[in-house]
């Protein structure tokens, strides 16, 4: 890393939305990017100075890019710690998050096991490796259970609610490499945006997330909870960071239950979905944090501005299709909306395409805003 | 110009830090750039999506980057009219803002002419072809007056304020191409940042700017005036904006004199130094604003979100090198410091290499610490 700040490069492994908004965000610290990803022009690429295109798991090219920049850190948990480790060794060339810190979040058992090591609380689990751990996961944790595959899964895939050996077997293709855990009959779901900086750390506003069918559909910041439960979901999150080791932004989703516990859901070794509401809603965006952080800069302010709403922009149930969207200048059109956009070129089903982000001080009025604002675009071709 | 937002890219001439400011804004909209400028690796290149390396009037060039986008605007004044007036002919491809507003703005005799005829209050003026011109200045406008190059000159450069026919001949080539001003005795310096978008208009909050030398180093927002002499200054912008044809943002520069009259200085049509400011302090800044005008879709809000203060990073006093920043980890360690880099790599006298930008309730607060920040920050080899 140079003595100065102008003229660093940050190489992101990983080309999607989240990518494309460090990009975004390292820009005017005068922080130029280098992105790898297997897509010709991918999300990321336009506001990157560069693109390398292989394979999240191509050595070779994973070295090429640690050898033309000051920084390595990743977007997707897809990328491969052994490589990345590798290359680290290899190239002297920084990589954070450490290796360790997505070898445990990538697999879904050894992350439940760090974090009940640390005292933090999660919902009770075991590891499946066959129908006899299942059936005992049963007798443990009650049914129904969530059946989860330790690595792979993204956005509810890879995820089960099941109720019988039999159920599960449906759902996977072998009972085994899968974790289960007890239903949590939470009231709502929260997160908080974490960062761990040089020596520093800091947490973001309680957020308020709300999915459907596994996908996060809206955030709303701050949640709408009590003071005391806020504070609590903070003090886990602080309590989740420390048991990590690299530098970065961590999205750290939790349960909040009905007689208010807090649980840890889950951890992500980046920038987050319900993260983008910061762009706006706060000093110091989770992407601009993301980049301080990573290269080893002060940690900006995390306090929130005003009351933030974001909506996520998600492909519809269509056939996949080249984007045509309406709605546009609407959407442009209302006060106070902000439009992000992710450049992908083919509609998907729920794929995230971009979001809209809005503050004011009502946040019952912004939430409608937002989602007014979602609802007004439309891709064309949707077969209506 | 396509049927949906997503996809459109947009062509800029010119590649400073007004191009790289373009670009960032750009990005969230799913808007590409693609910029021209002769300097490789230039401030605007790294957000782009692509940059064509040639000079600001070459014809040829101008034509393959028309070719490769949906709209063409320009951050610098020194672009020919007449080419992108040809090439917009030629290629269909819109320019805005409109050729003829670049003619009259670069045209400082063309440009109070025009709007002095509109009936918008300006310095008295004279267009000086000769030393008998010059003499009917000081005649009519008394002495000293303010000597102008028509064309050319900026960040004062090609200004002088002088006293005598001889003193005129000292610092201008010749005695022609000029215009004679009667030096205005203003108490403060104001802008207002307007945008002409498809049918409709709109203005930014009044700031106040503090020069050196003739160039801005600071901008309060809102300016410390009266509310009476602010609403006179949108007023005197809001007529200046008629006087123009094309779509995008104008910096509109005001004197405001002790007795409280506003006159109108100068007109960019452009992004301007002084509404860096709506980055941080703006619902949407004047760089998003004018990829929207110059798009032709709905203009985004210009309420301002809380008092702001920016200060310029200019290069110092020192022989022109290469870029060593010292003082950067102590300025983002300030709480709700923004610091903008425009990536140049060379430091040189009163260059503008940057900027910064807090907000707050107390607007000389926030002054205070935007001047600490500039002057945390110091260049190696400054010759100290």
């Amino acid at each position: 890393m140079r003595d100065s700040l102008p003229g660093t490069t940050l190489g992101i492994v990983g080309g999607g939305q989240l990518g494309r908004m460090l990009g975004e965000a390292a820009s005017p610290l005068g922080v130029e990017t280098v992105v790898l990803d297997p897509t010709p022009d991918c999300p990321a690429a336009p506001p990157a100075a560069d693109q390398i295109e292989a394979d999240f798991d191509d050595q070779a090219a994973i070295r090429t890019l640690a050898d033309r920049v000051d920084v390595l850190t990743l977007e997707i948990e897809l990328a491969d710690p052994d490589a990345l480790e590798t290359v680290q060794e290899a190239t002297g060339t920084p990589v954070h998050p450490a290796p360790e810190d997505l070898r445990v979040t990538r697999d879904k058992l050894r992350e439940s096991d760090q974090l009940d090591a640390a005292g933090i609380p999660v919902a009770s689990y075991r590891g499946v490796e066959s129908d006899s751990d299942l059936e005992a996961a049963f007798e443990e944790l009650g049914s129904p259970l969530m059946l989860k595959a330790r690595t792979g899964g993204y956005d509810g895939r890879g995820n089960a609610v099941v109720e019988s050996v039999a159920e599960a077997e449906s759902n996977f293709e072998s009972l085994s490499g899968l974790v289960a855990e007890a239903l949590v009959d939470f009231e709502r779901e929260l997160s908080v945006i974490g960062v761990r900086g040089d020596g520093e750390t800091g947490t973001y506003p309680v957020g308020e997330n709300i999915h459907e069918a596994e996908i996060l559909r809206e955030t709303l910041v701050p949640a709408r909870t009590t003071d005391d439960r806020m504070e609590r979901a903070t003090e886990v999150a602080e309590s989740a960071l420390s048991v990590f080791d690299g530098r970065g932004v961590f999205g750290i989703e939790l349960f909040e239950t009905e007689a208010g516990d807090i649980l840890l859901n889950e951890v992500a070794p980046r920038p987050h979905n319900s993260g983008h509401y910061t762009i706006e809603g706060t000093v110091t965006s989770q992407f601009e944090q993301h980049v301080r952080a990573v290269l080893g800069l002060p940690l900006g302010s995390t306090d929130l501005l005003a009351p933030t709403a974001m909506a996520n922009l998600l492909g519809d149930e269509g056939d996949p299709r080249e984007v045509v969207l309406s709605g546009t200048d609407s959407v442009l059109a209302m006060d106070g909306i902000h439009l992000h956009w992710y450049g992908k070129r083919e509609v998907r089903p729920l794929r995230k395409l971009g979001h809209v982000t809005t503050t004011g001080p009502d946040l019952s009025v912004i939430h409608d805003q937002v989602r007014e604002a979602r609802d007004t675009l439309r891709f064309a071709g949707g077969g209506d």
